[in-house]
């Protein structure tokens, strides 16, 4: 059965409406806590979720802050150029297999947390993300989305002078400064979308509509993208995969982001998040 | 004082000589069993030290395989082309800055354990490996080593094909395969060695010398690294910065791994890893 999966106060819950339950408290301790353990167990998330309307929850999401639904990923990995319209707006040749970078694990943020500019050319990608949810290794990809723990919301937010300017560029560093990589705010199963391959995902600078877009133009979608990755390594339960934004990024009219930007950032089926620029 | 760390069967131990000292024990639980929670408490290991002689070992060496000293860190670096003379043989332009990838945690593994070769164009690469021992922001040069837990050996395992032979280049992935990442056997804090600055690393292949340096040539020093990586992003306790490799690498002569082959690295004062490619 579909579940939504939730961050709250660094313990993994569980998502019904706008309740939250505490997967620790509800399994009676056979679920962890930490919000990564507690994704390695995806099979007794999906069972629990099924008896959840006979259970008390623990408080409302209207009172609590979410933090990214996995804080301390292992493995997290950005895609680059994977929408043909951002590769053109880039003035980049479309890659003939996905190109990989690091989104080093300090940069994770959650789905409200402010973005703390630290240089002048920072730039904002909305993207859909993918949580792994089983051990992968050598996934072909008809079987990929079944090790996919659920998608969430994430802003690939990059340094553009560190990324291109730099010599050599400095592509991995340039996406991840600290506060760089919001995630959330919801973990969705992937089997509570009709058609998790076809999402729209938009972003708006301060309400002005920047991106708009649907999953289903990605050029490497998730089942390749799980399956290409977990060729080259064993992908572990919380690993992140940023897979890519579309056009409408602000560089090319250096549009870069300022202090008091508010960058709202949308998935279909998913939910919003909303970061001010500091 | 200075101190010896190993990671014993998954728990973070003290050394001394040929004997090892579960930490959580000896400390009487206040130091974490998980060796990547324990490095973050290098104040009290270097102090636990100071007593070790008074205190019964729970075992020696020479009876237990040692893991990797930190087997889960959360950021883990890998400098390319950070030796003079292995720009040239690589036919590279000598980098303005750091050239900064990805080693993947997946990759990371144990001082003795294989190295399971995944593709034809392995290689070998003898690094010095820095593990961090402090929460690191903004640190600036001049007190760089005081954030640094202690120093291991490397081997920074390379899948050539991947790494430069794809449309783009997949550096980060072909540094990142299974078993590519062995650290350890030891790691050494930084006091311990008359000038830290200043070891001789070398490698051989079956016996056969390939690598012969000393980490004085380094282009970006340690302090160097750990300065420049905390302006990008906090580095965290159990961090890993592979520092760089020095000439003698396959990839010139053609000569890459094969199945069989014994990797011996050794850097002065820490110790030598063993690792049979199969």
């Amino acid at each position: 059965m579909p579940f939504t999966f939730a961050n709250v106060e660094d313990r993994a819950c569980l998502v019904h409406g706008d309740k939250f339950y505490d997967l620790n408290r509800i399994s009676h301790d056979a679920i962890a806590t930490d919000p990564v353990d507690a994704l390695a167990d995806i099979d007794a998330l999906h069972e629990i979720n099924t008896n959840l309307t006979n259970i008390d929850p623990d408080g409302s999401l209207a009172e609590v802050k979410l933090g990214p639904p996995a804080p301390r990923p292992r493995n997290s990995f950005g895609v680059g150029l994977n929408y043909k319209d951002h590769a053109e707006e880039s003035k980049m040749d479309l890659p003939e297999s996905p190109v990989v970078f690091s989104k080093f694990p300090s940069c994770i943020a959650g789905p409200f947390d402010d973005v703390h500019l630290r240089a002048t050319r920072g730039d904002y990608e909305a993207e859909l993300v993918v949580v792994i949810g089983r051990v992968a290794r050598d996934v072909p990809t008809e079987d990929a989305w079944s090790f996919v723990a659920g998608l969430t919301v994430g802003q690939d937010i990059s340094d553009r002078k560190l990324q291109l300017g730099a010599r050599p560029p400095q592509f991995g560093l340039g996406k991840s400064r600290d506060t760089y990589g919001p995630t959330g705010p919801l973990l969705v199963s992937p089997d509570s979308f009709p058609d998790a391959d076809d999402l729209h995902i938009t972003c708006a600078i301060n309400g002005e509509p920047r991106q708009d877009a649907r999953t289903s133009a990605l050029i490497f979608d998730v089942p390749f993208l799980v399956s290409y990755l977990s060729e080259v390594m064993t992908l572990l339960p919380g690993d992140l995969i940023f897979t890519g934004t579309p056009s409408g990024v602000g560089m090319p009219d250096k549009r870069f982001l300022v202090a008091g930007d508010v960058i709202t950032t949308t998935v279909e089926g998913i939910g919003t998040m909303v970061n001010t620029c500091r």
